[in-house]
């Protein structure tokens, strides 16, 4: 490229996180990262009382203040800049990415309706973040009449809409503070509306209008579907809807006030908004069918580009261009991972083994199958391919020879068998999984990345970078900026991956396979009608913690 | 009676337990423990190799020294007496109990066949310790003949023998030392062993003859059935019979050698052998039918009286006058409970809620089903109903909120559905439960007391000793001494019971039911054959544990 040939250019990168925000300033003409940092949101996520006093919250609820994106802006993006000592000036454009389904309701003009003093003490007013649980019956209402309709899109997000996303949380919305509802002229999703913060243009990206906001085949669900949910809610795409823009695309140019917060100049390309996950397949160069890009932490997003649509059940969604133009992006995850490594590192390990290099290292020394244990790793219930929050966990094959670092070792395995589980949906389905990329945290653990290609008999790579999502952002701003055609072109030039660091060993694939046969004779079981005990357990619980206090004596009432 | 009058008289109870023997003596008017002393066996129990440098022995085996068990007569029995302060002229009698089924081969006088120098290095020579589980397959072989060929005898023992039992232990040692066995010219439960070192007169009690020795109505197995095992195993029976006793009965009277090892004087009464946990109902005055005793310590046992014979699916035997002369005595067992309790606090508990103590704490401020857990408590098979060894723990419902103390509260629970799984298939082949009542060391965990009370929904009785089985031997000693005419008087006043110091709680009771049907639904989908995971992992685990050791770094090979 011409450009290669003048002075160095430079892209930011903005990746928004569920408690903070990082900006990495990246180099546009090989993807270099030349400095990088990180601001807390002041409120984090907000699950047990609105801020200042302000009103309790429900059980499942996870809200977060606008405020805090504008922080990111504000701190990070200039300590990044300063980490990198590059010109302001030689910075041609930004792009973000949020997590999502995180989603707002403003005015018209932008204006979130928790700055509004009438509206503050409001909870419906806030942001709702992503993890916000609280809308499953209105999700379980919109999924029911779609069926019972044949809505023809529901095909497209594995047979249900999530609780998660815009129409179920905005019929929440709608349900519990009709005052909030009408008074929102926009329902938001995040990474638009921090778009619409730096250039001041209001623009809709076609990954979350396609995941998240039921946009298919150019439309919503219809006005008579949704009158028939509600008849207030006939007119929700309404305020959904905005100037649809594929990714890597320029949303407009940076204003004023926005290159104020960031000492970014004024006038630079602003990306259009992007998801996490979603960006990461371009730092991971995953970009062409057939590799799936695992995005592993707490949790793991799966994305993978296909050349056609298919309906693969109990899969998040397929969305033309949702990963990139000119492909159909699919996408699936696992709703707990590494948050049940922590949980077994924090709640299950005895002292002297509390650690997950010790539990890995004892872990790593047995033979596959020599624990005698299979998981369900549904400890934070299940996203795909059976769409349950209420799911639980199980272990089965305990001793009294039972130590710590075989559980741990069998929680690492049900992860992957979760994976692979995903994997074979897609692959017979028709959408085929090749090889993987995995990006996160979690891809420092060598053990777990061996387990995975071992289960799912598949090279893997590893993400050459430690920010992949502010890299995929910063690919995206390459592109808006014009410095190079296509997102595919940017992220040639600017991922990064390490191919198949990890191959499957014959013996662990043949060892694991007989293992994984459980694992999936379970999961039918206790996921797919067979056996609802984990759903009646969820609900004796539910139960039991609502009941009114009685004194613990009772348990313990001795007679005589 | 009389005797009341005169001065006080006593009786001395011996507990011959799994790693230690325990003397108690007993004041015969009101059963007051005047005194005991435990001693501990040399050898504990023999897992590894024989003593003194002898041969390795191979998984799952257990053995004892029968010097071992002389010792404590030597040891035990007078530093109880001394502790006691009774003047050993006051003794009238000496009772007592054994693990079983805990047997050795001997020669026609009962010497130990390990006491002959040519044979002390050779395993099958040794005791083999009820724990000895390594007569599996002729169990295997003892069953699927005996239904094969319609044997009566089998509904007697719920459908299947016991590896641990006489049968089993006998033909293995024909299978695998075949001059061991011709040598063996008796194969001597311990617990009559000892009573023949006692008195020097061979005795065989009902309670083993019928639990252990698949004694019915008077007959054994017949050599027919002996034959078909094996031509050479035909004979088994005149190595096990013997003059059959009722419990209560005087086997003889204290010969010079035990009285010079006790210092007891020589001609009082020695009573039958008989079991630890059969002896503890007279202690726990629980020989009424309806009653079951539960001996709760590492594992349960049940043992309770009916008023005729009835074939429970699953229990472990029925025998006439196997508990106390007069009544039909059923026997069922938990082969895991404080041995779960244990392994959680040693190997799931993290640092700082590691004790019994601070979970217990934590487990009683919960509301009942507030954990949302169900667990399968068969960490160490399942001795009753199921009756296999190769069953494994499970447990379902785990969240990322789930905390240690509400696992500890579902294995506590689990192993109290165990017991009403118990309960429910005597009451269910018409062999009525009244009333529990415990005896161990687990009675201290009130908390544990309550939910079984809860889970039953019966009144729950504790013994009112510490010692129960050597109080039961002591009882039993009175009999044999002619001091009571019946073991039922003699438990009448010399036992103590706490009755029904935990009632169940109504709210409780309907909450319990409601986990009690899930913990039955999964009781019977993984243990009655819709899914043999549990087997199929055990046979994995095996496997990868016999296979030839690979380093452990192929788990972590990593290419590039």
């Amino acid at each position: 490229m011409s450009e290669i040939d003048g002075p160095d250019r430079y892209v930011v990168g903005v990746d928004f996180g569920t408690l903070s925000g990082r900006a990495l300033v990246v180099r546009v003409r090989d993807g270099a990262e030349v400095g990088t940092a990180v601001h807390e949101y002041r409120h984090g996520v907000i699950e047990a009382a609105l801020p200042d006093g302000g009103p309790s919250l429900p059980p499942d609820w996870a809200l977060q203040d606008p405020e805090d994106y504008r922080d990111v802006l504000r701190e990070a993006v200039p300590a990044a800049l300063a980490a990198a000592r590059v010109d302001p000036a030689t910075v041609i454009g930004i792009g973000t990415d949020f997590t999502a389904c995180t989603v707002l309701p403003t005015l018209a003009d932008g204006t979130p309706l928790c700055e509004l003093p009438e509206l503050r003490h409001r909870p419906h007013a806030w942001v709702k973040l992503w993890k916000h649980h609280a809308a499953q019956p209105q999700a379980d209402r919109i999924n029911a009449l779609a069926h019972e309709r044949g809505e023809p899109w529901i095909g497209r997000y594995g047979g249900k809409i999530s609780a998660e996303w815009q129409f179920a949380k905005g019929l929440q919305i709608l349900d519990e503070d009709p005052e909030v509802y009408r008074r929102a002229e926009r329902l938001v999703e995040a990474a638009d509306w921090i778009v619409w913060e730096l250039c001041g243009v209001q623009t809709r990206n076609a990954c979350t209008a396609g995941y998240k906001g039921i946009r298919q085949d150019g439309r919503y669900p219809s006005p008579d579907y949704l009158a028939a949910l509600d008849p207030a809610f006939a007119d929700f795409v309404t305020k959904l809807d905005g100037p649809l823009l594929p990714l890597g695309d320029r949303a407009g140019v940076l204003g004023a006030r926005a290159a104020a917060w960031t000492g970014l100049p004024e006038g630079i390309a602003v990306a259009v908004g992007n998801v996490d996950a979603h960006v990461t397949a371009a730092s991971a160069q995953a970009l062409r069918p057939g590799r799936l890009v695992a995005i592993m932490g707490t949790s793991t997003c799966h994305v993978l580009n296909g050349t056609h649509p298919a309906e693969v059940p109990g899969m998040c969604g397929v969305v033309d261009g949702g990963i990139s133009p000119g492909a159909w992006g699919y996408e699936a995850g696992q709703s707990g991972v590494g948050d049940i490594f922590g949980w077994f590192v924090r709640h299950a390990a005895p002292a002297g083994l509390d650690s997950h290099e010790r539990l890995t290292e004892l872990a790593a020394a047995q033979p596959v199958g020599a624990h005698g244990l299979v998981a369900l790793d549904w400890w934070n219930g299940n996203r795909s391919l059976l769409v349950n929050h209420d799911l639980s966990g199980l272990v089965v094959g305990l001793t009294l020879a039972t130590r710590p670092a075989d559980v741990y070792r069998a929680l690492l395995e049900a992860t992957a068998y979760g994976t692979r589980m995903i994997v074979e949906a897609f692959a017979e389905a028709g959408v085929p999984v090749d090889d993987l990329v995995v990006a996160g945290g979690l891809t420092s653990n060598r053990l777990l990345m061996q387990i995975y290609a071992d289960v799912t008999n598949r090279p893997l790579g590893i993400i050459g970078s430690a920010q992949g999502p502010a890299l995929g952002s910063a690919i995206h701003a390459a592109v808006a900026a014009g410095a190079y055609p296509t997102v595919h072109e940017a992220s040639a030039a600017m991922g990064r991956v390490d191919e198949a660091v990890y191959r499957p060993i014959p013996a662990n694939v043949r060892a694991y396979d007989a293992l994984y046969a459980e694992y999936r004779a379970l999961h039918d079981h206790f996921g797919r009608g067979a056996s609802d005990v984990m759903l009646r357990l969820r609900a004796i619980r539910n139960a039991a913690l609502d009941a009114p206090a009685e004194p613990a004596a009772s348990t313990l009432e001795v007679v005589g």
